[in-house]
């Protein structure tokens, strides 16, 4: 039936970008294409809660204020983070007074929030919805592992949660022509080949990926040449690694054009082994180097799949593996 | 600009539910409407998080069961639930091979599934969508509140999560005409009076509940009695007296035509205090009493908001208020 991708014959534009990270990502390889640097994590805040917050809800007016656009021809906010029932997203909703929509899709939020974004301007139902997500190495820590002050030492296979936010605007105005545009989307399944380390992101979260990237190409009749660059979310080092051979063991090769945001953030180290991971590492790398490239017209068809492991702390307590998903979104300029 | 509101001109049809409980809700005033009961609130699992999960898989199993659909007819599966991460959802969608859109929006996720839903089958992307979710009574006290066996002594303010889950199979193939419709849905805003009592969570949702019924009404250009019902999710004795003034002040009476769900599932004494709540209060209550009145066409237009209250304890502890939010679906017979 094939009904896991949809298309989008009104094309949502991608018409503003946000993004906002911390000082471990202004050392990194991409940060001349990021707008703004907090200087310290806090953000000013009491705790890294609420600066994760403030970080969502600084970029989300900021997106705004650089489309021009007055705040209450904003149709809908399409958020979500990784905090336990996303409270940064809602909190940061709160401080506007737009429709949300909330969603989990963990560190996949990115692509998801920009497929319901473009139904709701593809069906003629809004005008300009704002996507957003992002995450913060310290509550992302202290949440889904020890606490910070315990100090543990990190395993080679382990990831850097960034410290990050990134939103974009969709619009579908007669005048919104020169964009990027959203043509197509194919959904992801929930996909677990028993991965239970909950430091091995990139590994658990390899074969969602790598299940969507197969059922988009299949669906559309392409094959990974005709896109410039497939994009994965956060696979890090290994699981990048994992991801290409998996789909080239489904017959299609992308050694020659895959990256992945969680390779791209930082310069890898010892400290960050795998890489960058977490909802605000593809929403930073994407919103930020790849929209820009993309407007250059340096790029002009790119697989945007974020990529998400759906499991908690008290899903990991309880004995379970976890469960990953990835959304894909085909861009074209 | 009024685009909260969102129209659906293929009217989208529920044409099948499912229900679950446990054994308190089938004490309760509606429980011949509901399918199945669980003979205990463990469903043959180690955890009630498991349990919880169980709930939400069996449903999904069942409703398309009903409908006799293969499960590869299936398109999409729109879900979320209380607890950290939506893992209940999460770890269900794993037990089926269809696209997974996850969505938090905390007790109003019913109806914000139901518009994703209408969205994907209203633009012709898909044909078949199951729109999921439940609640716990002990996992949600545990996570929220206290651990179960500190026995803590309820407020008489609080509220009772329901037990059970509830699904919706929509589809839009030609042969699908008899069955009750989506017609419009009105996304609602996160509103946030300042109530921080975790166990008032009526009086906290009340106002955002109120304020997309305000939203829908005027949009729409209707008024309260144009429906048979207004039906509100989890509101309780108290929130629901607080909505319908809240409602009045802005010039509308549905006095005569609002029943809150969180009303109806129990029969109302000292322990349950002001009546049910959860994501599977309205879950349920909508998808056996209501969806079966629809279809008997004992009602032909009822509006339904369920109503979410988007806390976490981590937001609690740091002092934070709670901002609610509540989406509304139209649906006619």
């Amino acid at each position: 039936m094939a009904r896991e991708t949809v298309y989008f014959d009104k094309q949502p534009k991608i018409t503003a970008v946000s993004t906002i990270a911390g000082q471990k990502e202004k050392s990194g390889p991409i940060s001349e294409f990021i707008d703004e640097f907090m200087d310290d994590d806090r953000f000013n805040e009491d705790t890294f809660e609420k600066a994760e917050c403030k970080m969502l809800s600084h970029i989300i007016g900021k997106v705004v204020e650089k489309k021009n656009l007055p705040l209450g021809e904003v149709d809908a906010l399409i958020a979500g983070d990784l905090l336990n029932q996303i409270i940064s997203s809602s909190f940061a909703a709160r401080n506007y007074s737009f429709p949300y929509i909330g969603v989990y899709s963990a560190c996949s939020t990115m692509s998801e929030s920009m497929i319901i974004g473009s139904l709701l301007l593809n069906g003629g139902h809004m005008e300009n919805v704002i996507c957003a997500t992002g995450s913060h190495f310290s509550t992302a820590e202290r949440q889904y592992r020890y606490p910070l002050e315990l100090g543990s030492t990190r395993p080679p296979q382990s990831q850097w949660t960034v410290t990050g936010a990134g939103a974009c605007l969709l619009s579908n105005n007669e005048e919104d022509i020169d964009y990027p545009k959203i043509v197509s989307a194919t959904f992801g399944k929930v996909i677990d080949y028993g991965v239970t380390d909950a430091n091995n992101m990139g590994a658990a979260m390899a074969p969602a990926c790598a299940d969507t990237i197969v059922t988009h190409l299949k669906n559309t009749k392409t094959k990974p040449t005709d896109y410039n660059l497939i994009v994965t979310g956060d696979l890090g080092v290994l699981g990048s690694r994992i991801v290409k051979d998996l789909v080239w063991e489904k017959g299609y090769d992308m050694n020659s054009n895959h990256v992945d945001c969680g390779e791209m953030i930082y310069n890898i180290c010892e400290e960050e082994f795998q890489g960058g991971s977490g909802a605000g590492c593809s929403a930073v790398v994407f919103n930020s180097f790849f929209y820009k490239k993309l407007l250059q017209k340096r790029y002009d068809r790119i697989l945007f799949l974020a990529t998400g492991a759906l499991l908690s702390s008290v899903s990991s307590q309880q004995g379970e593996s976890i469960p990953c998903i990835s959304h894909a979104v085909e861009i074209k300029r």
